[in-house]
């Protein structure tokens, strides 16, 4: 079975022919047809299945790739979708049909959703996350946050994806702090709270992050997965760490004509890539993604794909804490809700934290 | 000294004061300023240091922002500029200011224009340089062409980025072969070509792909820089081997209005990331740039920059042989002409590759 890419092309029917041809060949031989041994292009070159127009000076085509081309490696892959024709215009990948031996060698999440209810303990309903920020705080003034935060029956407390290595909360000192903040508030509320500590940089010290992470107790971590490149996620997946990835970047790809659509980027490549979570902007948030788009995310993260475990949506950027249940109601359990700057706006982000829990229990067992 | 970075707004300078101290807010504490400790906000948030209009509803801002914020890391670095901000709309990054301490921590390119100069041997004269393809082909054919090249006095043959480690050129088998016969050519003749294999994919295999290149005699490789995450190109670099950086992917931040701009990005950010060589696309190619873009990103690659030292500028994407003169003349000789297809147009490549080397000799000569 060949890898399927529907691209939205911003050209009639008529030239669109021409187009899909074009991309099937500038994506793998990189030639012309006439520069090709037609036994190459046999094998090699995209196999343009059809071209149909959808209105407005607008055509889609499915091109199918040998996915032996991807040679299930991530930055390959990226560069076979989208690598060369990103410098063209009016090319949208809308969608892609995966090969089961292409999933297979990509492997996905580790833990995905049942894996990341396992680590909380958390079943039937949807797990509420919050970042630590802002930067510029200190690693104690953060782990003072974090251990309120435990406190409050947060389930997942993360990083802000800002928090690097900045002298203000050294990686070291912050990782230390804030999983011994949430250990102790876990003993004592019998909670199972996790820290998630951002490790994204470059590759060697992100290794050395994770690694640290792992030795001080954390069982996840944040990822800004384009910033770090797409494979460093299966990277760090790869050594038993729940990855939660965040879409730093990926608007740069969400162009309504051209560029990789919302729910396929971070629906599918970021589960693929081997995210047990992913965040997106929710829709009413500081961000722009419609409804519709919202829900594709989540049915890409969630949906059967193979082997590939599901992988738990994270609505996020700028969730109104007093709308959660609302957002329950339409997202429903297998989410997780991260609340920020809701709780930050409150003059005490803890006792707003106990506010949400307590919303989202009398919701969820209500 | 801070980082000051120039963004375009798409809006009227009576909204794009509030909309720069948006961004300002949005990129580092990532909270509403009345929700951040106003010493924090200080020493922490982007400080808008300029707002004007540019006409048709455009406003330029400038923004400067504590280069400690990025922890001499290109992922973080790309993260502040840029992370979230790239899920709004209308904000381009049209221009950077570097300070020194954090030019010295990216460190930029270890040998740079000079450095491969010495390389190759090429004093007062364009590189020139050609690509192994079609992927598909074997490994003994690809070397077959690496040597055809070399003999005509290609000075690099670089993979073409799509050959990753397809089972029809495996990457070991290809390194190996092709560095071999460059090497017999470059005995044969008495000339210093240099093959460069594409080491792009995930971290671990990136590293041992380019341990084995550098076992293999190979001096320098090409990266796929975004698809590997801009951090690897520095990882690579810092074995020693020289980089030639290639642009895929890097088309979805080239829109006029919102992005980051052609020579920001693969100027500015690609050289300080540790590229010696950045491939972008010519103007008059397969591709959009005009030639104000190629120029300004020459410039970028080229240009005083503190400690980073200068990088070679690699026009590309469907130069024709023909009009390497005409481009010698434009872009002067700290060049690299990247010129595939056009050769492979010919009925033997290698020949064309002669008559290309002889053209070019008589005009730097002449």
């Amino acid at each position: 079975m060949r890898l399927r890419v529907t691209y939205h092309l911003a050209c009639s029917s008529r030239l669109a022919a021409e187009r899909a041809r074009d991309i099937a060949f500038e994506q793998t031989v990189e030639l012309p047809a006439d520069a090709v041994p037609p036994e190459v292009a046999a094998r090699v070159a995209g196999r343009v299945e059809s071209v149909e127009a959808i209105g407005r000076g607008r055509s889609r085509a499915v091109i199918s790739f040998d996915p032996g081309a991807a040679c299930g490696d991530l930055p390959q892959l990226l560069n076979l979708l989208f690598g060369n024709i990103s410098l063209k215009t009016g090319i949208l990948i809308a969608g892609l049909e995966w090969p089961a031996d292409l999933l297979a060698a990509l492997s996905g999440p580790r833990l995905g959703i049942a894996g990341l209810r396992e680590l909380t303990s958390v079943r039937g309903r949807p797990l509420l996350c919050t970042a630590l920020k802002p930067l510029g705080l200190s690693a104690l003034h953060l782990a003072r946050l974090a251990y309120g935060f435990a406190r409050a029956g947060i389930d997942l407390i993360k990083d802000d994806h800002s928090l690097a290595d900045q002298t203000t909360a050294p990686f070291r000192e912050r990782v230390e702090r804030c999983q011994e903040a949430v250990a102790r508030a876990n003993g004592e509320t019998g909670g199972n709270a996790l820290y998630f500590p951002n490790v994204t940089s470059v590759p060697s010290a992100m290794s050395e992050r994770a690694g640290a992470a792992r030795r001080a107790g954390c069982r996840g971590v944040v990822v800004n997965a384009l910033p770090a490149g797409l494979g460093a996620v299966g990277a760090i997946a790869a050594t038993g760490l729940a990855i939660m990835s965040h879409p730093s970047l990926a608007g740069a790809f969400f162009h309504s004509d051209h560029g990789i659509a919302p729910e396929v980027l971070l629906g599918d490549l970021f589960r693929v890539a081997g995210s047990d979570a992913v965040i997106y902007p929710n829709v009413g948030g500081r961000f722009t993604f419609p409804e519709a788009t919202c829900a594709a995310i989540n049915a890409r993260l969630r949906g059967p794909l193979g082997p590939v475990p599901p992988s738990f949506p994270v609505p996020a950027g700028g969730i109104d804490a007093a709308r959660v249940p609302h957002w329950i109601e339409r997202y429903g359990a297998d989410t997780i809700f991260l609340i920020g700057g809701s709780l930050y706006a409150q003059p005490d982000p803890a006792t707003a934290a106990e506010r949400l829990v307590a919303a989202m229990r009398r919701h969820t067992h209500g």
